[in-house]
């Protein structure tokens, strides 16, 4: 990528966070740069096709930073994944929430928009092949329970997440108490060697 | 609620599936009734009060569905509200996803609309209870193990719950996925007599 495409790519970050995503222009964009609109549309045609790079950057910059978590055990290595969906490199907490929000407001153009869509399913099935991958290496190593079922189990995980951040934006719900939720997650329910669990007498109701 | 004013929520529900909520103006939606914008005005001041008066109507029709879900046991009863919870009573699939979509929309408007956040938060915590007081009962009554914290559990099914709804837009995810997610947690982690769990030997990874 080219210093210019560099340049608008964290030009967007920063317009979409002041902005959103709803109401942002191309002016807005160059705005964040030292180039004029004319020069942002000598490298992209539209503003349609930009967001899409934009996207195509993110998930680079994303698959780098969650991809192949560290950790010994399997259980080790989904916290450590947990950990990383939940605490993006931004130290500030306003822009984080602005830049969800902006995030939020891009996943409800997905049913009106292809390019949009295709680009989030490869987000999801990235985050969802990760979780799967450590799972079904936990099942074979024994430290993951074997009734677990490794797809369904990362198609949960991954949904929580994605819940997470929609909470987070639309009733401000604390990315600790989702972090705390998953390990509990993460111990109780898929670790083999997990909190004990005494059998308990069956009552009525 | 006078019969104008059910009009108008009825109209704003159809306008909301047909413009979703970022364009949506008073004209579009006086245009899904017999009267003017004018009379629209009369009623509602401006379209943020009339969306208030949406989302407490909204409340309203979904604490009276979904409230004290049926079933004898706590795991059938919290298997009653997630069904619940994924089956808006709307048949058409399409007018399903394009009203959720608006309400996507509208929680990225939260952080910046006090009066939404609101909103949201009272449906949020609705919810939260319901599956909060099931659980508490069914620790009770010996049917939800005693070692889950119904708080955290009930946090877990509605931040679940939500990232369904935020996936079934984004990317498509089908509601059955889900439903099925959470019948194996409610069964296999929360429930006292879920499927036998084998202890196993853990091995090296």
């Amino acid at each position: 990528m080219s210093d210019a495409r560099d340049e608008i790519m964290e030009a967007t970050y920063r317009a979409l966070c002041t902005h959103g995503y709803a109401d942002l222009t191309m002016q807005d964009i160059a705005d964040e740069t030292e180039l004029s609109k004319a020069a942002l549309h000598y490298h992209y045609d539209s503003k349609q096709e930009l967001l899409e790079s934009f996207l195509d950057f993110l998930y680079d910059s994303f698959t780098e930073r969650v991809g192949d978590p560290p950790g010994e055990t399997a259980p080790e290595r989904l916290r450590a994944l947990v950990e990383k969906v939940l605490s993006p490199p931004v130290e500030d907490d306003d822009e984080r929430v602005a830049f969800k929000t902006a995030m939020l407001e891009l996943k409800a153009q997905a049913p009106y928009d292809e390019g949009i869509r295709e680009r989030l399913q490869r987000f999801d099935a990235f985050l969802h092949d990760e979780f799967q991958a450590v799972l079904a290496d936990g099942i074979e190593a024994g430290t993951i329970r074997d009734e677990i079922d490794p797809e369904d189990a990362a198609r949960f995980l991954v949904t929580t997440l994605d819940g997470a951040g929609t909470k987070q934006v639309a009733v401000g719900q604390d990315p600790d108490c989702t972090r705390r939720m998953l390990t509990a997650y993460i111990e109780g329910t898929l670790t083999v060697d997990g909190p004990d669990r005494e059998p308990q007498e069956v009552g009525p109701e």
